[in-house]
Protein backbone atom coordinates (compact mmCIF):
# COMPACT_ATOMS: atom_id res chain seq x y z
CA UNK A 1 0.00 0.00 0.00
CA UNK A 2 1.07 3.57 -0.71
CA UNK A 3 0.88 6.13 1.89
CA UNK A 4 -0.70 9.79 2.24
CA UNK A 5 3.49 11.59 1.79
CA UNK A 6 3.78 9.00 -0.93
CA UNK A 7 0.55 10.27 -3.00
CA UNK A 8 1.85 14.09 -1.98
CA UNK A 9 4.90 13.59 -3.34
CA UNK A 10 3.47 11.74 -6.31
CA UNK A 11 0.98 14.83 -6.94
CA UNK A 12 3.08 17.12 -6.23
CA UNK A 13 6.11 15.74 -8.56
CA UNK A 14 3.24 15.63 -11.36
CA UNK A 15 2.20 19.13 -10.82
CA UNK A 16 5.66 20.28 -11.16
CA UNK A 17 5.93 18.42 -14.77
CA UNK A 18 3.24 19.97 -15.75
CA UNK A 19 3.98 23.54 -14.73
CA UNK A 20 7.28 22.76 -17.01
CA UNK A 21 5.59 23.78 -20.14
CA UNK A 22 4.18 20.17 -19.58
CA UNK A 23 7.25 18.09 -20.82
CA UNK A 24 9.54 19.51 -18.84
CA UNK A 25 12.31 19.80 -22.27
CA UNK A 26 13.64 23.61 -23.57
CA UNK A 27 11.77 24.22 -26.95
CA UNK A 28 13.85 26.47 -28.66
CA UNK A 29 11.24 27.17 -31.19
CA UNK A 30 9.30 28.75 -28.36
CA UNK A 31 8.59 32.90 -29.74
CA UNK A 32 9.06 34.25 -26.52
CA UNK A 33 12.31 33.38 -26.64
CA UNK A 34 13.40 34.52 -29.54
CA UNK A 35 12.57 31.72 -32.36
CA UNK A 36 10.66 32.95 -35.56
CA UNK A 37 9.21 31.64 -38.45
CA UNK A 38 10.76 33.02 -41.41
CA UNK A 39 8.76 31.54 -44.13
CA UNK A 40 6.18 29.31 -44.90
CA UNK A 41 7.12 28.57 -48.76
CA UNK A 42 4.37 28.28 -50.95
CA UNK A 43 1.72 27.17 -48.00
CA UNK A 44 -1.50 29.20 -48.37
CA UNK A 45 -2.82 30.80 -44.94
CA UNK A 46 -6.77 29.43 -44.87
CA UNK A 47 -8.83 32.43 -44.08
CA UNK A 48 -10.74 30.94 -41.08
CA UNK A 49 -13.03 33.82 -41.24
CA UNK A 50 -13.24 34.07 -37.17
CA UNK A 51 -15.26 37.60 -36.70
CA UNK A 52 -13.15 38.94 -33.74
CA UNK A 53 -15.40 41.30 -32.35
CA UNK A 54 -18.93 42.34 -34.32
CA UNK A 55 -21.35 44.72 -33.59
CA UNK A 56 -25.02 44.07 -34.24
CA UNK A 57 -24.48 41.05 -36.31
CA UNK A 58 -21.58 43.26 -38.45
CA UNK A 59 -18.57 41.61 -37.93
CA UNK A 60 -16.19 44.78 -37.55
CA UNK A 61 -13.12 42.35 -38.66
CA UNK A 62 -12.38 39.32 -39.88
CA UNK A 63 -9.42 37.43 -38.85
CA UNK A 64 -7.09 34.75 -39.24
CA UNK A 65 -3.98 33.17 -37.40
CA UNK A 66 -0.75 34.01 -38.19
CA UNK A 67 2.38 31.37 -38.32
CA UNK A 68 3.60 32.97 -35.35
CA UNK A 69 0.97 30.81 -33.41
CA UNK A 70 2.51 27.57 -34.11
CA UNK A 71 5.76 29.09 -31.75
CA UNK A 72 3.09 30.17 -28.52
CA UNK A 73 1.98 28.14 -25.85
CA UNK A 74 -1.65 29.02 -25.90
CA UNK A 75 -3.63 26.08 -27.74
CA UNK A 76 -6.94 27.21 -27.07
CA UNK A 77 -9.43 26.12 -30.22
CA UNK A 78 -8.37 28.63 -32.61
CA UNK A 79 -5.12 29.21 -31.77
CA UNK A 80 -3.53 27.50 -34.81
CA UNK A 81 -2.01 28.01 -37.98
CA UNK A 82 -4.64 26.56 -40.86
CA UNK A 83 -3.39 26.58 -44.26
CA UNK A 84 -5.06 25.27 -46.95
CA UNK A 85 -5.57 21.52 -47.99
CA UNK A 86 -2.75 19.02 -46.05
CA UNK A 87 0.78 20.22 -46.84
CA UNK A 88 1.83 23.21 -45.51
CA UNK A 89 5.64 24.08 -44.80
CA UNK A 90 7.45 26.54 -42.06
CA UNK A 91 10.98 27.40 -41.79
CA UNK A 92 11.70 28.33 -37.93
CA UNK A 93 14.70 30.35 -36.81
CA UNK A 94 15.07 28.54 -33.39
CA UNK A 95 16.64 31.05 -30.58
CA UNK A 96 19.73 29.75 -30.63
CA UNK A 97 21.92 26.86 -32.99
CA UNK A 98 21.33 23.25 -31.41
CA UNK A 99 22.34 20.04 -32.38
CA UNK A 100 18.31 18.97 -32.87
CA UNK A 101 17.45 15.78 -30.90
CA UNK A 102 13.39 15.86 -31.08
CA UNK A 103 10.47 17.76 -31.78
CA UNK A 104 6.97 17.79 -30.20
CA UNK A 105 3.70 18.36 -31.95
CA UNK A 106 0.50 19.24 -30.20
CA UNK A 107 -2.88 19.31 -31.44
CA UNK A 108 -6.48 20.11 -29.22
CA UNK A 109 -7.69 16.79 -27.76
CA UNK A 110 -10.54 15.15 -29.20
CA UNK A 111 -13.02 16.04 -26.16
CA UNK A 112 -12.73 19.61 -27.01
CA UNK A 113 -13.53 19.43 -30.84
CA UNK A 114 -16.90 19.30 -32.18
CA UNK A 115 -18.22 15.78 -32.36
CA UNK A 116 -14.82 14.68 -31.16
CA UNK A 117 -12.69 14.29 -34.05
CA UNK A 118 -10.04 15.82 -34.96
CA UNK A 119 -9.65 15.71 -38.89
CA UNK A 120 -7.44 18.70 -39.07
CA UNK A 121 -4.93 17.76 -37.44
CA UNK A 122 -1.65 17.01 -39.04
CA UNK A 123 -1.23 13.15 -39.77
CA UNK A 124 2.37 12.21 -41.59
CA UNK A 125 4.94 15.31 -41.14
CA UNK A 126 9.32 15.20 -41.80
CA UNK A 127 11.84 17.35 -40.07
CA UNK A 128 14.75 19.11 -41.72
CA UNK A 129 17.51 21.20 -40.89
CA UNK A 130 18.61 23.94 -43.29
CA UNK A 131 22.02 25.61 -43.20
CA UNK A 132 20.82 28.74 -44.88
CA UNK A 133 17.57 30.27 -45.81
CA UNK A 134 16.81 29.81 -49.22
CA UNK A 135 17.94 25.99 -48.74
CA UNK A 136 15.80 23.67 -51.34
CA UNK A 137 16.70 20.39 -49.81
CA UNK A 138 18.02 20.76 -46.31
CA UNK A 139 19.52 17.87 -44.03
CA UNK A 140 16.32 15.28 -43.50
CA UNK A 141 15.85 14.93 -39.44
CA UNK A 142 12.99 12.17 -39.27
CA UNK A 143 9.89 11.07 -41.00
CA UNK A 144 7.27 10.85 -38.03
CA UNK A 145 3.62 10.45 -37.59
CA UNK A 146 1.39 12.41 -35.66
CA UNK A 147 -1.35 9.59 -33.83
CA UNK A 148 -4.86 11.06 -33.67
CA UNK A 149 -5.52 8.90 -31.12
CA UNK A 150 -2.88 9.73 -28.49
CA UNK A 151 -1.83 12.04 -26.45
CA UNK A 152 -2.60 15.41 -27.84
CA UNK A 153 1.41 16.38 -26.67
CA UNK A 154 3.40 14.18 -29.00
CA UNK A 155 7.33 14.42 -29.06
CA UNK A 156 9.53 12.32 -31.73
CA UNK A 157 12.61 11.61 -31.20
CA UNK A 158 14.78 12.62 -34.42
CA UNK A 159 16.98 10.40 -36.61
CA UNK A 160 20.58 12.45 -37.12
CA UNK A 161 23.04 10.37 -38.78
CA UNK A 162 25.68 13.15 -38.30
CA UNK A 163 25.88 13.90 -34.44
CA UNK A 164 28.01 17.55 -34.97
CA UNK A 165 25.15 18.83 -37.19
CA UNK A 166 23.76 21.73 -35.59
CA UNK A 167 21.18 24.32 -36.97
CA UNK A 168 19.60 27.35 -36.28
CA UNK A 169 16.66 26.49 -39.14
CA UNK A 170 14.64 23.79 -39.44
CA UNK A 171 11.82 22.98 -41.52
CA UNK A 172 8.34 21.09 -40.99
CA UNK A 173 6.78 20.06 -43.52
CA UNK A 174 3.11 18.39 -43.39
CA UNK A 175 2.33 15.73 -45.59
CA UNK A 176 -0.84 14.68 -44.69
CA UNK A 177 -4.00 15.12 -42.60
CA UNK A 178 -6.50 13.15 -40.74
CA UNK A 179 -9.32 13.61 -43.15
CA UNK A 180 -10.22 16.73 -43.65
CA UNK A 181 -10.73 18.24 -47.33
CA UNK A 182 -10.48 21.85 -46.65
CA UNK A 183 -7.51 22.73 -44.61
CA UNK A 184 -5.28 21.54 -42.05
CA UNK A 185 -4.47 23.27 -38.49
CA UNK A 186 -0.83 23.17 -36.33
CA UNK A 187 -1.11 24.52 -32.99
CA UNK A 188 2.44 24.31 -31.78
CA UNK A 189 5.67 22.91 -33.02
CA UNK A 190 8.77 22.82 -30.20
CA UNK A 191 12.28 21.74 -31.35
CA UNK A 192 14.49 20.72 -28.65
CA UNK A 193 18.31 19.68 -28.73
CA UNK A 194 21.60 20.52 -27.15
CA UNK A 195 23.20 24.19 -27.49
CA UNK A 196 26.36 24.41 -29.66
CA UNK A 197 28.95 25.31 -27.00
CA UNK B 1 -4.52 -0.40 -0.58
CA UNK B 2 -3.98 1.16 -3.68
CA UNK B 3 -0.59 0.74 -5.84
CA UNK B 4 1.84 3.68 -6.53
CA UNK B 5 0.91 2.64 -10.64
CA UNK B 6 -2.90 3.34 -9.70
CA UNK B 7 -2.06 6.77 -7.88
CA UNK B 8 -0.14 7.66 -11.18
CA UNK B 9 -2.91 6.88 -13.29
CA UNK B 10 -5.12 8.42 -11.31
CA UNK B 11 -3.27 12.23 -11.13
CA UNK B 12 -2.39 11.19 -15.27
CA UNK B 13 -6.20 11.22 -16.01
CA UNK B 14 -6.60 14.76 -13.54
CA UNK B 15 -4.00 16.40 -15.30
CA UNK B 16 -5.79 15.55 -18.98
CA UNK B 17 -8.76 16.67 -17.73
CA UNK B 18 -7.25 19.75 -16.17
CA UNK B 19 -5.57 20.11 -19.56
CA UNK B 20 -8.86 19.77 -21.45
CA UNK B 21 -10.16 23.20 -20.56
CA UNK B 22 -10.62 21.91 -17.01
CA UNK B 23 -13.75 20.68 -17.67
CA UNK B 24 -13.31 18.59 -20.92
CA UNK B 25 -16.42 20.15 -22.80
CA UNK B 26 -16.23 21.57 -25.80
CA UNK B 27 -17.03 25.33 -25.42
CA UNK B 28 -19.17 27.16 -28.35
CA UNK B 29 -18.78 30.51 -26.74
CA UNK B 30 -15.01 30.61 -27.32
CA UNK B 31 -13.89 33.42 -28.91
CA UNK B 32 -10.94 31.90 -30.36
CA UNK B 33 -13.01 29.25 -32.06
CA UNK B 34 -15.25 32.13 -33.44
CA UNK B 35 -17.75 33.37 -30.85
CA UNK B 36 -18.64 36.73 -30.24
CA UNK B 37 -20.54 39.23 -28.05
CA UNK B 38 -22.89 41.10 -30.60
CA UNK B 39 -24.78 42.77 -28.23
CA UNK B 40 -25.00 43.55 -24.26
CA UNK B 41 -28.37 45.38 -24.85
CA UNK B 42 -28.63 48.24 -22.37
CA UNK B 43 -26.02 47.35 -19.75
CA UNK B 44 -23.75 49.42 -18.99
CA UNK B 45 -20.01 48.97 -18.69
CA UNK B 46 -18.49 49.31 -15.44
CA UNK B 47 -15.08 52.14 -15.70
CA UNK B 48 -12.74 50.19 -13.82
CA UNK B 49 -10.38 52.84 -13.80
CA UNK B 50 -7.43 50.32 -14.30
CA UNK B 51 -4.58 52.35 -15.07
CA UNK B 52 -2.50 49.73 -17.56
CA UNK B 53 0.75 51.91 -17.41
CA UNK B 54 1.21 54.86 -15.84
CA UNK B 55 4.84 56.92 -15.32
CA UNK B 56 5.66 59.29 -12.63
CA UNK B 57 1.89 58.56 -11.26
CA UNK B 58 0.49 59.95 -14.20
CA UNK B 59 -2.00 57.36 -15.50
CA UNK B 60 -0.79 56.95 -19.45
CA UNK B 61 -4.47 55.75 -19.94
CA UNK B 62 -7.39 54.22 -18.65
CA UNK B 63 -8.64 50.88 -18.86
CA UNK B 64 -12.35 48.70 -18.90
CA UNK B 65 -12.77 45.43 -19.90
CA UNK B 66 -14.78 44.98 -23.13
CA UNK B 67 -17.48 42.03 -22.69
CA UNK B 68 -15.17 39.99 -25.25
CA UNK B 69 -13.49 38.90 -21.89
CA UNK B 70 -16.05 36.51 -21.13
CA UNK B 71 -15.60 34.38 -24.35
CA UNK B 72 -11.76 34.35 -23.02
CA UNK B 73 -10.20 31.78 -21.02
CA UNK B 74 -7.56 34.17 -18.56
CA UNK B 75 -9.30 34.61 -15.46
CA UNK B 76 -6.79 36.04 -13.28
CA UNK B 77 -8.43 38.86 -11.15
CA UNK B 78 -9.63 41.87 -13.58
CA UNK B 79 -10.04 39.79 -16.78
CA UNK B 80 -13.77 40.11 -16.52
CA UNK B 81 -16.40 42.08 -17.96
CA UNK B 82 -17.46 44.50 -15.04
CA UNK B 83 -20.98 45.93 -15.62
CA UNK B 84 -22.94 48.58 -13.33
CA UNK B 85 -24.92 47.62 -10.97
CA UNK B 86 -26.11 43.95 -10.64
CA UNK B 87 -28.37 42.89 -13.91
CA UNK B 88 -26.51 42.72 -17.58
CA UNK B 89 -27.11 41.42 -20.33
CA UNK B 90 -25.03 39.64 -23.14
CA UNK B 91 -26.37 38.15 -26.49
CA UNK B 92 -23.48 35.86 -27.85
CA UNK B 93 -23.28 34.97 -31.38
CA UNK B 94 -21.89 31.08 -30.78
CA UNK B 95 -18.65 29.13 -33.34
CA UNK B 96 -21.30 27.10 -34.71
CA UNK B 97 -25.08 26.40 -34.65
CA UNK B 98 -26.10 23.66 -31.51
CA UNK B 99 -28.30 22.25 -29.71
CA UNK B 100 -27.75 23.41 -26.19
CA UNK B 101 -27.06 21.31 -23.67
CA UNK B 102 -25.32 23.31 -20.74
CA UNK B 103 -23.46 26.63 -19.80
CA UNK B 104 -20.83 26.71 -17.40
CA UNK B 105 -20.15 30.13 -15.54
CA UNK B 106 -17.00 30.87 -13.94
CA UNK B 107 -15.61 33.32 -11.19
CA UNK B 108 -12.00 33.62 -9.25
CA UNK B 109 -11.68 31.57 -6.55
CA UNK B 110 -12.22 33.49 -3.41
CA UNK B 111 -8.66 32.86 -2.13
CA UNK B 112 -7.60 35.42 -5.01
CA UNK B 113 -9.86 37.75 -3.82
CA UNK B 114 -9.22 40.60 -1.51
CA UNK B 115 -10.70 39.73 2.37
CA UNK B 116 -11.84 36.30 0.57
CA UNK B 117 -15.69 37.53 -0.75
CA UNK B 118 -16.35 37.49 -4.44
CA UNK B 119 -19.76 40.03 -3.54
CA UNK B 120 -19.39 40.98 -7.39
CA UNK B 121 -19.70 37.43 -8.61
CA UNK B 122 -23.41 36.70 -10.39
CA UNK B 123 -26.04 34.93 -8.98
CA UNK B 124 -29.04 34.82 -10.09
CA UNK B 125 -29.56 34.38 -13.87
CA UNK B 126 -31.34 32.80 -16.59
CA UNK B 127 -30.53 31.69 -20.21
CA UNK B 128 -31.58 32.11 -23.75
CA UNK B 129 -31.57 31.32 -27.26
CA UNK B 130 -32.58 33.51 -29.53
CA UNK B 131 -33.35 32.50 -33.67
CA UNK B 132 -32.19 36.15 -34.39
CA UNK B 133 -30.78 39.14 -33.46
CA UNK B 134 -33.32 41.65 -32.92
CA UNK B 135 -35.28 39.06 -30.94
CA UNK B 136 -36.78 40.71 -27.48
CA UNK B 137 -37.91 37.60 -26.16
CA UNK B 138 -35.47 34.00 -26.95
CA UNK B 139 -36.68 30.77 -25.93
CA UNK B 140 -36.01 30.23 -21.93
CA UNK B 141 -33.44 27.43 -21.78
CA UNK B 142 -33.63 27.84 -17.91
CA UNK B 143 -32.55 29.58 -14.26
CA UNK B 144 -30.09 29.25 -12.68
CA UNK B 145 -27.70 30.06 -9.08
CA UNK B 146 -24.18 30.56 -9.21
CA UNK B 147 -23.20 29.39 -5.81
CA UNK B 148 -20.46 31.60 -4.29
CA UNK B 149 -19.35 28.89 -2.02
CA UNK B 150 -18.52 26.36 -4.56
CA UNK B 151 -16.02 25.60 -7.27
CA UNK B 152 -15.35 29.10 -9.40
CA UNK B 153 -16.44 26.84 -12.57
CA UNK B 154 -20.19 25.72 -12.47
CA UNK B 155 -21.86 23.92 -15.12
CA UNK B 156 -25.87 23.90 -15.45
CA UNK B 157 -27.62 21.31 -17.19
CA UNK B 158 -30.31 23.25 -19.75
CA UNK B 159 -33.96 22.74 -19.20
CA UNK B 160 -34.55 22.37 -23.18
CA UNK B 161 -38.15 21.42 -23.64
CA UNK B 162 -37.87 20.90 -27.62
CA UNK B 163 -35.43 19.08 -28.26
CA UNK B 164 -34.60 19.53 -31.82
CA UNK B 165 -34.21 23.62 -30.74
CA UNK B 166 -31.40 24.89 -31.91
CA UNK B 167 -29.49 28.16 -32.18
CA UNK B 168 -26.69 30.16 -32.87
CA UNK B 169 -27.46 33.30 -30.36
CA UNK B 170 -27.87 32.64 -26.87
CA UNK B 171 -28.43 35.47 -24.59
CA UNK B 172 -26.94 35.26 -20.53
CA UNK B 173 -29.29 37.68 -18.11
CA UNK B 174 -27.49 37.96 -15.04
CA UNK B 175 -30.22 38.97 -12.29
CA UNK B 176 -28.94 39.39 -8.83
CA UNK B 177 -25.01 39.81 -7.61
CA UNK B 178 -23.64 38.20 -4.29
CA UNK B 179 -23.76 42.06 -3.07
CA UNK B 180 -21.82 44.33 -4.21
CA UNK B 181 -23.31 47.67 -4.35
CA UNK B 182 -21.85 48.87 -7.55
CA UNK B 183 -21.35 46.19 -10.08
CA UNK B 184 -20.93 42.69 -11.28
CA UNK B 185 -18.26 41.21 -12.96
CA UNK B 186 -18.40 38.15 -15.26
CA UNK B 187 -15.08 36.57 -16.04
CA UNK B 188 -16.19 33.66 -18.49
CA UNK B 189 -19.16 32.13 -19.56
CA UNK B 190 -19.36 29.19 -22.08
CA UNK B 191 -21.90 27.09 -24.31
CA UNK B 192 -21.96 23.68 -24.68
CA UNK B 193 -24.11 21.15 -26.94
CA UNK B 194 -24.57 18.92 -29.53
CA UNK B 195 -23.67 20.40 -33.42
CA UNK B 196 -26.22 20.40 -35.69
CA UNK B 197 -25.87 17.78 -38.54
CA UNK C 1 -3.13 1.96 3.03
CA UNK C 2 -4.74 5.00 1.15
CA UNK C 3 -7.57 4.49 -0.83
CA UNK C 4 -9.10 5.70 -3.85
CA UNK C 5 -10.81 8.00 -2.54
CA UNK C 6 -8.52 9.26 -1.01
CA UNK C 7 -5.83 9.55 -3.53
CA UNK C 8 -8.99 11.25 -6.05
CA UNK C 9 -9.33 13.72 -2.69
CA UNK C 10 -5.57 15.22 -1.99
CA UNK C 11 -5.26 15.28 -6.58
CA UNK C 12 -8.18 17.24 -6.17
CA UNK C 13 -6.90 19.63 -3.69
CA UNK C 14 -3.82 20.29 -5.45
CA UNK C 15 -5.34 20.98 -8.62
CA UNK C 16 -7.22 23.48 -7.18
CA UNK C 17 -4.98 24.56 -5.19
CA UNK C 18 -2.61 24.83 -8.45
CA UNK C 19 -5.63 26.86 -10.23
CA UNK C 20 -5.64 29.37 -7.66
CA UNK C 21 -2.51 31.37 -8.78
CA UNK C 22 -0.63 28.29 -8.00
CA UNK C 23 0.04 29.62 -4.35
CA UNK C 24 -3.32 30.78 -3.40
CA UNK C 25 -2.22 33.83 -2.23
CA UNK C 26 -4.16 37.38 -2.83
CA UNK C 27 -1.45 39.14 -5.67
CA UNK C 28 -2.01 43.33 -5.42
CA UNK C 29 1.07 43.76 -7.68
CA UNK C 30 -1.37 41.75 -10.46
CA UNK C 31 -1.46 44.34 -13.56
CA UNK C 32 -4.90 42.71 -14.54
CA UNK C 33 -6.09 43.73 -10.99
CA UNK C 34 -5.32 47.19 -11.26
CA UNK C 35 -0.96 47.33 -10.43
CA UNK C 36 1.40 48.86 -12.56
CA UNK C 37 5.22 49.55 -12.59
CA UNK C 38 5.37 53.27 -12.00
CA UNK C 39 9.27 53.78 -12.03
CA UNK C 40 12.45 51.36 -12.59
CA UNK C 41 14.57 54.34 -11.41
CA UNK C 42 18.12 54.16 -13.09
CA UNK C 43 17.87 50.69 -13.77
CA UNK C 44 18.36 50.21 -17.70
CA UNK C 45 16.30 47.22 -19.80
CA UNK C 46 18.25 45.37 -21.59
CA UNK C 47 17.46 45.08 -25.38
CA UNK C 48 17.24 41.58 -25.74
CA UNK C 49 16.67 42.08 -29.21
CA UNK C 50 13.42 39.30 -29.79
CA UNK C 51 12.56 39.23 -33.28
CA UNK C 52 8.75 38.93 -33.22
CA UNK C 53 7.99 38.74 -36.54
CA UNK C 54 10.94 38.19 -39.30
CA UNK C 55 10.33 37.50 -43.02
CA UNK C 56 12.72 36.07 -45.21
CA UNK C 57 15.34 36.90 -42.83
CA UNK C 58 14.60 40.45 -42.31
CA UNK C 59 13.52 40.98 -38.79
CA UNK C 60 10.47 43.30 -39.13
CA UNK C 61 10.56 44.80 -35.58
CA UNK C 62 12.75 44.51 -32.41
CA UNK C 63 11.15 43.95 -29.20
CA UNK C 64 12.43 43.98 -25.10
CA UNK C 65 10.22 43.57 -23.05
CA UNK C 66 8.66 46.33 -20.71
CA UNK C 67 9.15 46.18 -16.38
CA UNK C 68 5.27 45.53 -16.80
CA UNK C 69 5.84 42.01 -17.34
CA UNK C 70 7.02 41.18 -13.74
CA UNK C 71 3.25 42.07 -12.90
CA UNK C 72 1.88 39.43 -15.52
CA UNK C 73 1.46 35.72 -14.90
CA UNK C 74 3.17 34.29 -17.99
CA UNK C 75 6.00 33.18 -17.42
CA UNK C 76 7.38 31.19 -20.45
CA UNK C 77 11.03 31.71 -21.19
CA UNK C 78 11.09 35.45 -22.23
CA UNK C 79 7.99 36.77 -20.57
CA UNK C 80 10.21 38.40 -18.41
CA UNK C 81 11.90 41.98 -17.53
CA UNK C 82 15.91 41.83 -18.17
CA UNK C 83 17.82 44.51 -17.24
CA UNK C 84 21.66 45.48 -17.79
CA UNK C 85 23.92 44.22 -15.24
CA UNK C 86 22.72 42.48 -12.04
CA UNK C 87 21.44 45.62 -9.76
CA UNK C 88 17.70 46.84 -11.00
CA UNK C 89 14.92 48.43 -8.98
CA UNK C 90 11.32 48.75 -9.90
CA UNK C 91 8.67 51.06 -7.95
CA UNK C 92 5.09 49.13 -8.32
CA UNK C 93 1.88 50.57 -7.46
CA UNK C 94 -0.39 47.82 -5.91
CA UNK C 95 -3.82 47.79 -6.38
CA UNK C 96 -5.13 49.15 -3.09
CA UNK C 97 -3.50 49.70 -0.12
CA UNK C 98 -2.20 47.38 2.14
CA UNK C 99 -0.27 45.99 4.89
CA UNK C 100 2.39 44.12 3.32
CA UNK C 101 3.31 40.58 4.89
CA UNK C 102 5.11 38.38 2.25
CA UNK C 103 6.65 38.65 -1.57
CA UNK C 104 6.92 36.27 -4.03
CA UNK C 105 9.30 36.29 -7.01
CA UNK C 106 9.27 33.62 -9.76
CA UNK C 107 11.41 32.50 -12.28
CA UNK C 108 11.56 29.58 -14.94
CA UNK C 109 12.51 26.33 -13.81
CA UNK C 110 15.90 25.15 -14.78
CA UNK C 111 14.42 22.29 -16.91
CA UNK C 112 13.42 24.99 -19.26
CA UNK C 113 16.34 27.26 -19.83
CA UNK C 114 19.34 25.78 -22.37
CA UNK C 115 21.93 24.13 -20.28
CA UNK C 116 19.52 23.12 -17.45
CA UNK C 117 21.08 26.69 -15.77
CA UNK C 118 19.03 30.24 -14.82
CA UNK C 119 22.45 32.50 -14.46
CA UNK C 120 20.41 35.55 -14.89
CA UNK C 121 17.70 34.59 -12.03
CA UNK C 122 17.72 37.49 -9.56
CA UNK C 123 19.75 36.34 -6.42
CA UNK C 124 19.60 38.89 -3.47
CA UNK C 125 17.05 41.31 -2.81
CA UNK C 126 15.37 43.75 -0.67
CA UNK C 127 11.82 45.06 -0.67
CA UNK C 128 10.53 48.20 0.39
CA UNK C 129 7.27 50.26 1.38
CA UNK C 130 6.93 53.79 0.03
CA UNK C 131 4.61 56.42 1.08
CA UNK C 132 5.10 58.99 -1.82
CA UNK C 133 6.53 58.35 -5.48
CA UNK C 134 9.54 60.38 -4.71
CA UNK C 135 10.83 58.76 -1.59
CA UNK C 136 14.10 58.06 -1.67
CA UNK C 137 14.64 55.73 0.64
CA UNK C 138 11.36 53.63 2.23
CA UNK C 139 10.57 51.71 4.85
CA UNK C 140 12.72 48.57 4.73
CA UNK C 141 10.48 45.25 4.46
CA UNK C 142 12.86 42.58 4.27
CA UNK C 143 16.65 41.63 2.58
CA UNK C 144 15.76 37.57 0.96
CA UNK C 145 17.64 35.39 -1.31
CA UNK C 146 15.92 33.58 -4.21
CA UNK C 147 17.53 29.87 -4.35
CA UNK C 148 18.65 28.97 -7.89
CA UNK C 149 18.16 25.59 -6.79
CA UNK C 150 14.81 25.24 -5.32
CA UNK C 151 11.26 25.62 -6.59
CA UNK C 152 11.21 28.34 -9.17
CA UNK C 153 7.79 30.14 -7.18
CA UNK C 154 10.01 31.15 -3.89
CA UNK C 155 6.96 33.27 -1.14
CA UNK C 156 9.17 35.31 1.51
CA UNK C 157 7.35 36.23 4.42
CA UNK C 158 8.42 40.15 5.50
CA UNK C 159 9.70 41.62 8.59
CA UNK C 160 7.37 44.25 9.29
CA UNK C 161 8.22 45.76 12.51
CA UNK C 162 5.30 48.49 12.69
CA UNK C 163 2.02 46.48 11.96
CA UNK C 164 0.03 49.11 11.19
CA UNK C 165 2.48 50.25 8.33
CA UNK C 166 0.35 50.32 5.38
CA UNK C 167 1.78 51.11 1.72
CA UNK C 168 0.45 51.43 -1.79
CA UNK C 169 3.94 51.94 -3.50
CA UNK C 170 6.06 49.12 -2.85
CA UNK C 171 9.99 48.78 -3.89
CA UNK C 172 11.94 45.84 -5.51
CA UNK C 173 15.91 46.22 -5.15
CA UNK C 174 17.59 43.61 -6.82
CA UNK C 175 21.09 43.65 -5.08
CA UNK C 176 22.48 40.00 -7.64
CA UNK C 177 22.42 37.47 -9.86
CA UNK C 178 23.35 34.32 -10.36
CA UNK C 179 26.52 34.89 -12.11
CA UNK C 180 24.86 36.08 -15.83
CA UNK C 181 28.01 39.06 -16.30
CA UNK C 182 25.57 40.96 -18.51
CA UNK C 183 21.76 41.19 -17.54
CA UNK C 184 18.98 40.02 -14.58
CA UNK C 185 15.60 38.61 -15.67
CA UNK C 186 12.66 39.13 -13.24
CA UNK C 187 9.57 37.29 -14.52
CA UNK C 188 6.70 37.75 -12.01
CA UNK C 189 6.94 39.81 -8.41
CA UNK C 190 3.99 39.67 -5.95
CA UNK C 191 2.89 41.24 -3.69
CA UNK C 192 0.78 39.69 -0.90
CA UNK C 193 -0.97 41.95 2.48
CA UNK C 194 -3.57 42.40 4.42
CA UNK C 195 -6.17 45.38 2.94
CA UNK C 196 -6.43 48.08 4.59
CA UNK C 197 -10.04 48.41 6.50
K1 LIG D 1 -0.54 28.10 -30.36
K1 LIG E 1 -11.87 35.97 -19.08
K1 LIG F 1 5.67 37.55 -16.60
Amino acid sequence: GVTPEQVDRIVKQALRRYSEDRIGMVDYALESAGASVISTRCSETYETKTALLSLFGIPLWYHSQSPRVILQPDVYPGNCWAFQGSQGFAVIRLSSKVHPTAVTLEHIPRSLSPKGTIPSAPKDFTVFGLNEEGQQEGIHLGKFMYNQDEDPIQTFPLQVEDQSAAFQLVELRVLSNWGHPEYTCIYRFRVHGEPVS
